[in-house]
Formats: C-alpha cells, sequence, structure tokens
C-alpha cells in the first residue's frame, strides 16, 4: 500500500514550521567545532565552572537514588526544595514576600525561560532586552514573534524616557551579565523598574550568576519590586549544569500558569536533582567565589593596558573590545595562539567584541593572558 | 520612584499569552486532590509502574555521578547513548534505517512532544490524533494553534479514505495505548503510513509503553515507513519517570531542527541520566512485564461480566466502558469504594469512560476489582 520511493509530496513532507526558520543553530557549533579541530586548545570560551561539583551535593545525589526518588515529583517541584527556595529568596536576596507558592523548580534556567516566554508572549509583543544579553533571550523570543528592542547595559535616564509610551510586554536582563559580567546598579534596577511599571512590562531578572559577585556589589530587583520575576539557577553555582535544576518566584497567578505549562511539557524538574537541590543550598561556596575574583582581578590587570573593556563585577565573563571583525578575531585567536573565544556578535549587535570566560585553571588562563597580549597588537 | 501601590496598568500586567486560554491543567489537579483526601486509598489511577527502578540502574547513576558526570552534554545527547539507542531501535524494533545520526536524546517524551510540535507545527496547520489519545496531544497541539481532528482508534478503511484529500501537517498515535491498552495492528500501521505520505503528513509513533506488550503483538511503524518518527522513553520501561529521559528517531533534517530547538530550550536532557540510560538498555525486565500481564489478566477475567471492554494487548491501562457520566462515576468510586481512577474525558470525546492503571500490587488490584464489581450494579 506504501510506495517506498519517494512521492510527490516529498517537499511538503519535510516542511518544518515557520518558526524555525527564525532559529539557528551554526554560531554555538562553529566554537565547538573550532574547539574540536586543535589539540590542547586553552578554552576561554566555557559557559560553566571549572571545578567539580562539590561533594556533598553528590552525596545527596546518591541519597536520592538510594532512598528510591526515581517517580515524578508534583510539577511545580518538591514542596521541601520550593520552601527551601522561598527561604532563600527571602534571606539572600532580601525579597520578603518570597514564599513557596511563589516558585515554580524548573528543569534549568533554559526551560525557565521557554515556559516564561511561551506563558507571557504573543506574537507581535514588544519587548525589552538589556544589550548585551543571553543569546537565548533574542532567539526564542523572535521564535515566539515578539519584537525585540534593545537597551545598553550602560543605558541612562534619558533612554528610558524614550520608551515611556512604548506598551512592553516583557522586559529581561541577566545581572551579573553573561557576557559582560556587569552587575546592574540599584538605580538602573529602580529605572528599569519603573519603566515597566509604566509601559505593563513584566520585568524578568535572570540571576543565575548572583553568586559570583566579587565585589558584592549584587542586589536582586525584587528586593524592592514585588512584581518582578526572578530566575534563581544551580548550574553555574554549584557546577551541575548537566543536572538540569533552576527555580522561577514570581507572582502566584503566573506561576500557577507557568505550572500548567510544565505539566504538559517537561513535567517535572528531575526528581534526584531536586533533591540533591535542597543540599546545595546549604552548601559554602566562598572558596570558588575567592578563586574566580583573583582570576576575574588578573584578567583584568593583564588585559587593560591591551584592550578596551570594564572590569567584570561578577560572573566568570570578560567583554573585550577588539580591533577588526569578531569572527576574524576569533579565528586568528585559535590559529596563531589556540585560544578558544566566543565572537561578541552572539550577545551584542555589533562586531567587535569577544567573550572571555576565566572558569578555567590558572595555567590554561596565563598562557591565554599572554597569546591575547600578542593577539592585541 | 515606584509607586508600591498597583497602578492602573495591572489588568494589563497580569495578561498572559493568547494561548495560554486554550490549556487547563483542573481535570489532573482534580484527580490529585480527589487522591490526597482519602486515608488508604486504592489507587489505580498511577501513570507509572509500582516498581522500584532496578539495582542495577540506580548503580549505574552513582557511578555517573562519581564519574563527575554532571556538565552539559552535547545537545543532541552523549554519543555512547545515541550508538546503543540506534543498535536498540534497529534490533528491537526492526528499523533498519536507525542510525545515531537520526537519533535526538530528550529529557522525556513529553519533552520530545513539545520539540516537535513546536519545529512542526504552525497555527492553522491540520493534525489528526488517533482517539482514545494521551492528554498531551490535544492539549499541547491546541496550544500551538493546530486544528486537531480525530480519528478512532478501530478506524476501518473507509474512515480513513475520508482524509485522503485532507492536508494534515502531522498524524499522531500512542501504540501501546495510553489509555486503551491497544496495540494497534499492521494493518492498520500501514493504513496511517499510506495516509501519511497522502496527507504529506509527518506520522509519530508515541512508543513509551511498548514493553509492556503481552502477546507479543507490537510492532514500530518505523520497521516499514523510514518516515516514520518514534519515541522512545525509559520512564515507564525501567520505572524512571521522575529522571527524565527518552529519544526521538525520525529523518536527519528533522533531529538537525529538533537538536536546534533544543539548544535553546532544554539544552540537554540530565547528565547522569543519560549515562544511567546506557545501563538501562541493556536490563532484562521480563519478571516485571510478567507480573503486569498476570494483572492484566486478572483485571480481564474479574470485570469482564460488569464492563464493556477491550482485553489490553499492553501498557497498563484498561478503560472501562461504564454507565452513567465520567465524573460522577470517578467520584461513587472514591466515596463508595475508596477507588481512584481518571475520567474518560481527558482522554476522548465522550464522557462514557474511566481509566484504570493496573500498576499496582496485588492486594490493591484485587480489592480494587471487588470494588469496581460492586460499583458496576
Amino acid at each position: 500500500m506504501i510506495d517506498p520511493s519517494h512521492s510527490q509530496n516529498d517537499l511538503e513532507f519535510m516542511k518544518l514550521s515557520q518558526k524555525m526558520s527564525r532559529i539557528d543553530s551554526s554560531p554555538i557549533r562553529k566554537a565547538f567545532e573550532l574547539a574540536s579541530k586543535i589539540e590542547n586548545p586553552i578554552n576561554l570560551s566555557i559557559g560553566q565552572p571549572h571545578f567539580p561539583c562539590p561533594a556533598n551535593i553528590t552525596q545527596a545525589l546518591n541519597q536520592a537514588i538510594q532512598d528510591g526518588k526515581t517517580a515524578y515529583t508534583l510539577t511545580a517541584g518538591i514542596p521541601e526544595l520550593r520552601e527551601a527556595l522561598a527561604d532563600k529568596y527571602r534571606t539572600v536576596n532580601h525579597i520578603k514576600t518570597a514564599t513557596s507558592d511563589r516558585i515554580l523548580v524548573t528543569s534549568g534556567i533554559s526551560s525557565a525561560l521557554f515556559l516564561l516566554f511561551n506563558a507571557l508572549v504573543d506574537p507581535g509583543d514588544e519587548v525589552l532586552i538589556i544589550s548585551p544579553y543571553f543569546l537565548m533571550y533574542p532567539s526564542m523570543l523572535g521564535f515566539y514573534g515578539a519584537n525585540v528592542s534593545t537597551l545598553s547595559e550602560n543605558f541612562q535616564p534619558e533612554d528610558i524616557a524614550k520608551f515611556k509610551d512604548k506598551k512592553f510586554k516583557l522586559i529581561i536582563f541577566s545581572t551579573p551579565s553573561n557576557p559582560t559580567g556587569k552587575i546592574m546598579e540599584k538605580e538602573r534596577l529602580e529605572q528599569l523598574a519603573g519603566l515597566a511599571e509604566k509601559t505593563g512590562a513584566y520585568l524578568i531578572s535572570d540571576e543565575i550568576y548572583e553568586l559570583f559577585d566579587y565585589d558584592k556589589k549584587f542586589l536582586s530587583v525584587g528586593s524592592f519590586y514585588d512584581k518582578a520575576i526572578t530566575l534563581s539557577g544551580f548550574s553555574k553555582t554549584y557546577s551541575m549544569t548537566g543536572l538540569r535544576l533552576a527555580s522561577i518566584l514570581a507572582e502566584k497567578e503566573v506561576i500557577s500558569a507557568l505550572t500548567t505549562l510544565q505539566q504538559y511539557t517537561v513535567v517535572c524538574a528531575p526528581s534526584i536533582v531536586q533533591w540533591a537541590g535542597l543540599e546545595a543550598l546549604k552548601t559554602p561556596m566562598d572558596s570558588y567565589i575567592q578563586d574566580y575574583k583573583e582570576k576575574r582581578d588578573f584578567v583584568y590587570n593583564e588585559l587593560k593596558d591591551y584592550y578596551e573593556f570594564n572590569k567584570s563585577d561578577g560572573a566568570f565573563y570578560t567583554f573585550l573590545k577588539i580591533k577588526g571583525r569578531d569572527e576574524e578575531f576569533v579565528q586568528r585567536a585559535v590559529e596563531q595562539e589556540k585560544i578558544i573565544l566566543v565572537p561578541g556578535f552572539i550577545f551584542c549587535e555589533d562586531r567587535e567584541h569577544v567573550r572571555l570566560s576565566f572558569a578555567t585553571t590558572w595555567e590554561n588562563l596565563r598562557r591565554g593572558m599572554e597569546g591575547l597580549k600578542r593577539l592585541a597588537v
């Protein structure tokens, strides 16, 4: 009954949804391919800590397995973790309205973003992204048909004023920032909250790098703006990017909608990882953060006379302004110095930056800085 | 600068995306609430095995943790698991075209469905679902704006013929079926493949219950139709529903698009679970399946004189036709017999069925059958 040769329907058959034409994975794939082609590279492109997940957390994982926690959990997450997260949001982030019924446990921040964009954004909605930005924001917002505007992270009050009559559905930023390492100042957070309030927008603060705060500058916008949607992760803080765990703090109505959507999509975050998350929240990470602070300083001191860039406040990235075009610089860095970097166009509108990650060993970092100095001339 | 009282924008501010109005979690929540209200219920509503995840699999999880496998994996999954899955699809499912580059490892079947629906379906597209169906199919397809038609699992050739001039984007079914336990016969699979070919539709076969095949009737449509998209899970087979692992087998172009989308959404399936998946594929499950086969027989023999229903071929469900309305029957079952069931309207268009799960202990099942016999009169 079936003709084994391909029929005239072939072209139609292979048609993807229209929104698939709006995303492209090639930039990231290129970086991977570059890295895989050379021997013993100095990889300064990695978006995760170089230290292992602390032993008390992996022990908690083992315990959860031993306890047989392999079945579905409640969609919103195990109550114990939601309670512990509420406590963390209240005491660490000073978000006094944080309660467990305002929290959804998600399968990583990326999953949290996809739930939010699906639940909040309609095609044609106007959204605002602080630039430079995490690649996923414009990609997925564009995928779901939003019209994306950007605003520099170094915006002035007059830049905000320009938008005040606009109807935004959503404003999103990361602090500390991927890729610049900037921590958003209180004044700017207040201006963004004011803009969200004026334009009727949801304000999303992606705080996945919150613990990487080298000069104690970090402040959650949720600490003074109740309507903020706060994203908090485990992946970067505890070096468990592959385990897929994060959380969203938002108003109850939003959490309720997101929970419904999670029920129909990822169902729940991995069960055993949720139990390990409880232990993670008790883990002191000071020594790890101190190491990255010294690396931040080292990168700054080594490169400040060679490149134009801001000293990072947090995260583990520095966003260097380079001469020439980003992709050519990245290519030259690989060929001449075996250094892997990420071209800046993934994170912003210009082609004059590269992202450097200092989440690596001292040896790599020292070799990398020597190479980057040679590349600057 | 921010007015702490709620502004006039409040209503606009809380506006969810339009598609959120198309999904509703209340039916499932109601079943949960019913179950939580009574002491020592006979729970015949559970959608997962009652046995624990086999020890060799949890040991493999422990080993992956000990080996420090907590970082991101490749988006498409670890190569070792993709290879092992390709081998499984070739040898167990007889899909001879299965190769690792045609496989995407996903964070559960639900995640696989969400990727597929996003990548393949545009608003207004016509889709066909075999009925009764897994709730997520019409819910998420409707969410993404598709026009859903249904076709009875007991369709005749003339029913298929009616659709031959239709332009379907996607046809989806589960075999063995949730909720009926029916395994789709070869003749019907051929007719569905023929319809997909004629109408230019993607044909998706959800085979999450494939191992629960009590009379050796199961056949993958992919074994004779190369273009089929086959979904295979670990959750039900190995009792690891909370660990979130499944896979999609499809043509390379589809896998490539889905991989891009996964990169922007869940990023990767949980790393340690992928390593455990390798071990899972080697696990003999015969004794577990034999137990469920005996339970299937027991349910059939106990209830066949009391209800109208088909003997299940597979999965661990039986779909009973009841007198009166499904929700009232479910309510009565709880109140009079402490039995938890799922109302049929979640799975089909009528209100005359309930779903019974025999994934439970013998004691529960015996008590349940006695109660159900009393409820039939």
